[in-house]
């Protein structure tokens, strides 16, 4: 295809003119939109058009009146820094996105962000830009397909029949975290995915030659995935690679598109300099030269491009209609089935809460809360189908693992989902199936969290339901020693917007952790657990677990009189602390015990609570807790003290490690004592 | 080789028996350090003890008597948690370590910890056990390798010729660090690598069936390396393939060998239970049995193992004498390389400071720090040979591409590595450069840090002189928007222990905090710089910028009197706080601001400095940072007021950003209002 005119004669418009029409738009209108925004990436919408038009045009199931039309395949754009290129489309199909907003691109509160954001504007499957994650969390939309499909089809109904396509560039390629994911998604035979790769050979720094030359047709077949290599401009090949790759359900496809980088810029093309930052004025005036678009005008639209792209809508509508029509009949013949499905669709959960839950009594312990976690989830999971997890290869010592439930594999309807080694790639997926709906739960030793990170990020930014589970949370790991001693990470899993973090006492604050868990709906949870056992607190004598749900709650108080200091503990060490204050109370010393198992849900909390809690003239306050102190004096002031992990641990059983970093009742007493005395 | 007995025959060993002697007195300490410790892994070093051994014994060119000898061979135990193949192998060839040590493995102060720890035991190269670190640490080895050989080596002398060898397992091949780091360690033709690879076909849940089903050959080849696959347990299959991998000198090389997990055990090898758990008494006894060990004797080393093992030492002291002799009539011949080798060895820098460094006047502004650190960089890294860096492919965004020195590919001598969007192997090969006496530099935007986070750890676990560079570190990134904003990892970063953190305020604060950095020898650094231009500010009215040594230091005080509020700022807001004080100074409130760029070297302060920064009985504080406000309060206490980030960004210009949320001197002034009305 070159880079034709405008229209091929005066009056008519031939179908292969109009399909470059149309793909000229969507490069021109990306051009101009970063040229306005003066901020941006021009390369990857000018590069990419042409096969994401053959996608959109010819391949992609979607309605733009209904973004959420659940029978439609999923489009993500992994290289979210062309996010042009998801507006124009999004735009000229006919999504709620007026061209106002593509004029807009990258300004305050206009629906065009520099990358693409979930719902913003309608049409965007979820948030991109950290290069790996869109690729990486298609894997888990794919995994949610197939689960769904085998929980909701039924004989003569396939409700999901859907795909999941995506355009990924060099750099999701290079970061580890889309090997992995190839890697698992091979080995799960997800044949709906369809990935069309930007091989453009240029990276920020240059030439993809400096630093990428593996063999990206081997590594793929390595890994069980289907590859064919095609010509990024050669519409029919690229729609029959897309043909092929559809057809093909049992090995993930990869599309490795040849492409340019800056296509159609005569000074710019092939070159780093197309890649973030504008063309310039002169250029674009030569791009709009060189494509016969008219050179003086901005954000044009040819009319019958503009009516071409918007047959997407009268379609979409059809197909929707034709699903709701087909998915009536189902709701007759399965009214069950299509009861639990309208119950997933708006996001509710079973309430499981009304049946029996675990409830514990200090005969029951000692018992690590990871056990109880284990318990609460075995109850749970089996009564709430849209539930599905796993672990990074650690499912039995988190206690993830149930294995009534079965392994999704070559069964689809398995719940358990084995992650291997690879704690980011679960949790980019965890992301997937819950922005498929469904609500993921898992995880891994705490101190691995740092593996995932971006992915626990995008889920906050996102506001996705997902259930983070990681247990081993402090040195109490003991002997593994200073590698596997999470310090740092309840620090840094709190400092992130929106993530709700739980590390609850015992085994009674854990089941009230996971109902709260299950019951935020508009971000992710991470229950922090321990590995050894801990006594399971005498609800009886000491205040009811149910105060977690505020986040922070007075566990025990002074018998008679208002307490001289507050000792504040979350998890394992909070029966210290209780230990402390009944030590104290022999000699006199009135002493508070606040159980604060959650941070975010505690600020969250009327002042009065808190004060109530907390009282400010109370400034006699000492926390405890097995983790860095970063943040701590937030409830301490200035004037507390703070026992807490200053260094990274030691290998030794997890007896000595508490006893020699100061985690025991002799030290809070000696601790409380100094403080008294100030 | 079956499980043979413990003799052959009476009297005397052949040489084949005593092969199985060595290594099944590997094995059998391992299992009886495990089972004393009751904890540890015993299933990796029954399976390994094999290919170690062939390694060791006719392979790795080491010292005992000299852990440090320059000329050695790496050894790494990517598989950390097979501790107690490594400490059997240093015990029985001769390292400062006791067999005493060996029984308290795992125990408070031992020197035989869970998982090998950097110089603990002596001969231990770096701490392993976060899976996919030793694999790709020993890539940055091997750059060091090829840099310093190309520096030092000269016709003749031939200094370094070392390969780096390591256990890999399949935990580690699953990680992503560890496509990252092989894409580029093959693209890099790093020759010296020689990593055996234990397929023993167990992961801790199950077989690796359940997950892990690539070709793992076809991955590596795509990846550039030379495969080989062997029998784990055919020594000379083995030292076949050991030799043919040295030989190839331009691909890194992998050999598979095929191992059990838990080799010799009735009743658990090849099953998951052989690996994380002692094996159990009976086991241990039924394990001893089967190799013809004496059962009821506990670390028990056959005097002619320890006399055949400990040759090591004797050869080892000749090859190091060897050496020694060679590097000195080196020495003779290139006095000023034998020089700069020396200091290179000691750790210490060239002292480049005497040279004039840049020095910014407020003409020079308005200036992102970026831009001031890429001056630096550039007017000191060409003094220091030993400086090496480069970036994630964000080198000239970074400003840390240095055009002059060439780039680290093919040309040995060139100082730029180009790391591909590879971060975390970036993180790690960067902790390979340091451990191999090179000062390594470079990095990415700050929001990325998050992908290399388990690697910063390691370099401060280690005590490495690692320097990152992150820049666009905040919500002034700008139009990017939240995916690319960084808000919690300032307080992340700051979170980990023994990582200094700077954010500089200018661009004569980042001259300063360069210097910090180099002079840092016991850790890592982290440079924590704008994207956007900054005032620099006038020091001729402000105080020096040399106070950043101190960690904070004030900047501005009141003409006269003592000052009623303190404004704490960092990075591009202190020139906020500035003009926010001059500001207040006009309306009769004396206020002090006190930049505070590095909280670690702040709190190591004396109490008297710090107090008189900010002394106790001035409460009326207020803080202001575009990052979460996580640990704020250290230095606000309760009753001071933050300006922070409590949520994710947006995507717009930064001046609007910083406007709308709050980082203005407006705010500033009506928040120091509320302040002092309190």
């Amino acid at each position: 295809m070159g880079k034709g005119g405008l229209r091929s004669k005066r009056g008519g418009v031939s179908p292969e003119s109009m399909d470059e029409l149309c793909i000229n738009t969507i490069r021109i209108l990306s051009v101009d939109a970063v040229e306005k925004a003066n901020s941006g990436h021009p390369g990857l919408p000018m590069g990419a058009a042409a096969a994401a038009y053959v996608l959109w045009d010819k391949f992609l199931r979607h309605n733009p009146s209904n973004p959420h039309w659940p029978g439609r395949d999923r489009f993500i754009l992994s290289a979210g820094h062309g996010s042009m290129l998801l507006y124009a489309l999004l735009y000229l199909t006919g999504y709620t996105l007026p061209l106002m907003e593509i004029k807009r691109f990258r300004q305050w509160k206009s629906m065009t962000p520099g990358h693409p954001e979930y719902g913003r504007p309608p049409g965007v499957e979820m948030t991109t830009g950290l290069l790996g994650q869109g690729f990486a969390t298609g894997v888990g939309m794919a995994i949610a397909a197939e689960y769904l499909a085998n929980y909701f089809n039924r004989r003569g109904f396939n409700l999901f029949t859907h795909n999941i396509y995506a355009i990924v560039s060099d750099g999701d390629l290079m970061e580890g975290l889309s090997y992995e994911a190839a890697s698992l998604a091979g080995h799960l035979n997800l044949g709906r995915i369809v990935y069309i790769y930007l091989d453009n050979k240029i990276s920020i720094e240059g030439s993809t030659e400096m630093t990428f030359t593996e063999d990206i047709r081997s590594r793929f077949e390595a890994q069980n995935w289907h590859v064919q290599k095609v010509d990024g401009y050669q519409l029919e090949e690229i729609a029959n690679a897309i043909e092929q790759a559809k057809g093909e359900r049992n090995k993930p496809s990869l599309i490795i598109a040849r492409t340019h980088i800056g296509y159609g810029s005569p000074n710019k093309q092939d070159s780093a300099d197309a890649h973030g930052a504008p063309l310039g004025k002169e250029e674009v005036r030569l791009v709009k030269k060189n494509f016969g678009w008219p050179e003086d005008k901005s954000f044009y639209v040819p009319k019958e491009v503009l009516g071409r792209f918007r047959r997407a809508r009268e379609k979409g509508e059809r197909l929707e209609a034709e699903w709701n029509s087909f998915f009536e009949r189902y709701a007759k013949g399965y009214p069950e089935m299509a009861k639990s499905w309208e119950q997933m669709m708006k996001g509710s959960l079973p309430d499981v809460w009304k049946d029996p839950l675990p409830d514990f009594l200090p005969e029951d312990g000692p018992m690590g809360t990871r056990y109880a976690s284990g318990k609460v989830l075995s109850s749970i999971a089996p009564k709430i189908f849209s539930l599905i997890g796993g672990s990074a290869d650690l499912g039995t010592s988190i206690m993830t693992y149930i294995p009534s439930l079965g392994d999704f594999d070559k069964d689809r309807g398995g719940r358990n989902i084995h992650f291997g080694v690879r704690e980011h790639a679960m949790g980019a997926i965890f992301n997937g199936l819950a922005l498929n709906k469904l609500t993921p739960y898992g995880g891994t030793f705490l101190i691995f969290s740092d593996y995932m990170r971006p992915a626990i990020r995008m889920a906050a930014m996102m506001g996705l339901r997902v259930i983070y589970v990681f247990s081993h949370d402090s040195i109490g790991v003991g002997e593994d020693g200073p590698t596997h001693q999470p310090i740092e990470q309840l620090a840094d899993l709190r400092s992130i917007p929106n993530l709700t973090v739980i590390r609850p006492a015992d085994a009674n604050e854990t089941v009230y952790a996971w109902k709260v868990a299950l019951e935020n709906r508009t971000g992710p949870t991470a229950l922090i657990l321990t590995r050894q056992r801990l006594p399971i607190i005498d609800r009886r004598r000491y205040a009811d677990a149910g105060g977690l749900k505020r986040g922070g709650y007075i566990v025990a108080d002074p018998e008679e009189g208002s307490p001289e200091l507050i000792i504040i503990g979350t998890g394992s060490e909070l029966y210290l602390a209780i230990d402390a204050h009944e030590g104290l109370k022999t000699e006199g010393i009135r002493s508070r015990v606040v159980s604060l198992p959650s941070w975010e849900i505690f600020k969250g909390q009327t002042k009065k609570y808190r004060d109530h809690v907390l009282p400010p003239d109370i400034k006699a306050r000492l926390a405890i807790e097995a983790g860095s102190p970063m943040g701590w004096r937030d409830f301490v002031g200035l004037e507390g003290e703070i026992i807490s992990m200053e260094s990274f641990g030691h290998s030794a059983p997890q007896d000595v490690l508490f006893d020699k970093f100061g985690f025991s009742v002799k030290n809070l007493v000696m601790k409380t004592k100094g403080l008294l005395d100030k």
